[in-house]
């Protein structure tokens, strides 16, 4: 699954964008012609990239993996060191972390998500997380291009050198007493905390955190998906800023 | 696909809230016994349910589907009528309207946020939406069970209907100049609609809202993934609620 691009708006973003490395693009043939698939012709010509017609049976090495008949080989993403963050030219900078999220659609989703919002980074594990493959490349719906992608071997670690610079951790917790939209996001560097679906944070994570937040939920049911969950605490700092700015 | 429960949390959910006939479940041979599979037999016994256990070859006919061992047969989803909602004994009720959310797991995504976010009901039209099949009641966690599910003909003729009923419709759209904060959703009845992520919106019900709204996106980059979108959305609506019962 490593190393393709699936799906028209995924490859059409890839070469618009162009930090990425294609080696190939793969269009079925006899399919109707529509004007993303002429795009994404035209931008590899552009770019002299080679691209095949290849008949439909051959597609079905890339499994469901609803590539609408364009599929893009690539090198694979570039992570980033964290240092990156501390060094970008921004009063105050925001990242995502996320402490065991293994499920791909939601990890791409949690990248869309966060560069909608603004922000800068997100930090994820080596082990017990989603790495950034194809489908999670595919959820993101290319985002994954968009922002700095950072994977640490010792989370614990990388939340300590945040702390050194001035960052405050964040941390969702179902458990947590104050609301998300109860803490002042503006005017400092923060890092907010999702955590598996499962397990929720891990606990060296949780007990570094300088602030834990909940989502209230207004029913007798188990919770949010955590995709949602980050997208509804993003937002919330997102508007914040934007109504701090107004002021 | 349909009328199958897939994985242990969503067969739990379903024995437990019991609102749903259940003619079998099957578990897997020699699975590793685990709490939630004890509580699944239990729930089982308790309810004269029949529970066999079949081979791992077996469960080869659901697919992908991340079963865990564990498929429960069931009855179809029972939608409701637009008119349970109107039925309610609530001073004011809130409804999700997807009109044309075709990514079953973005729909079940967002029946998910709409129970944890206390909404009433989901309405979608039967044509260009995805309908509650097995991969959605997954993506949902469940979440299908405990909300009206209202499937109409015509999308159109329901809003009509709603704002007959006092409903004041809110259309998220790319184009909106209002962004979605900049609202009160307090002290009314509401209905917050989503269109698909190719087309958003058909003209015809963009037409009868009262009112448009976007969701900022600080990056040159395409735009949210609907579930998180509507995510965004209800929790604005659930956080001013909050904020206003406490005044």
């Amino acid at each position: 699954m490593e190393n393709f691009i699936f799906g028209r708006n995924n490859v059409y973003e890839l070469l618009k964008t162009g930090n990425r490395s294609v080696s190939k693009i793969v269009l079925m043939k006899n399919m109707k012609e529509n004007h993303k698939i002429s795009q994404i012709i035209q931008l590899a010509k552009d770019k002299g990239i080679v691209y095949q017609f290849h008949p439909k049976e051959k597609f079905a090495q890339f499994g469901d993996c609803s590539h609408q008949g364009v599929v893009a080989y690539v090198s694979p993403v570039k992570y980033k060191e964290i240092d990156s963050i501390f060094q970008k030219n921004k009063e105050f900078k925001k990242v995502i972390i996320t402490d065991g999220v293994e499920d791909p659609h939601n990890f791409g989703s949690i990248i869309r998500t966060a560069v909608c919002a603004g922000f800068d980074a997100v930090i994820f594990p080596s082990r017990r997380n989603a790495s950034v493959n194809a489908t999670v490349e595919k959820s993101s719906a290319g985002a994954v291009n968009h922002i700095d992608l950072i994977m640490v071997n010792s989370l614990s670690a990388a939340v300590d050198k945040l702390k050194n610079e001035n960052f405050w951790i964040i941390a969702t917790d179902i458990k947590a007493s104050d609301n998300y939209y109860e803490i002042d996001y503006c005017n400092m560097n923060f890092a907010i905390v999702l955590g598996s679906e499962e397990k929720g944070i891990s606990s060296t994570i949780l007990n570094k955190s300088d602030f834990k937040i909940k989502i209230p939920i207004l029913n007798k049911f188990d919770s949010l998906n955590v995709a949602n969950a980050a997208g509804i605490v993003m937002y919330e700092a997102v508007k914040q800023s934007l109504q701090n700015s107004k002021d």
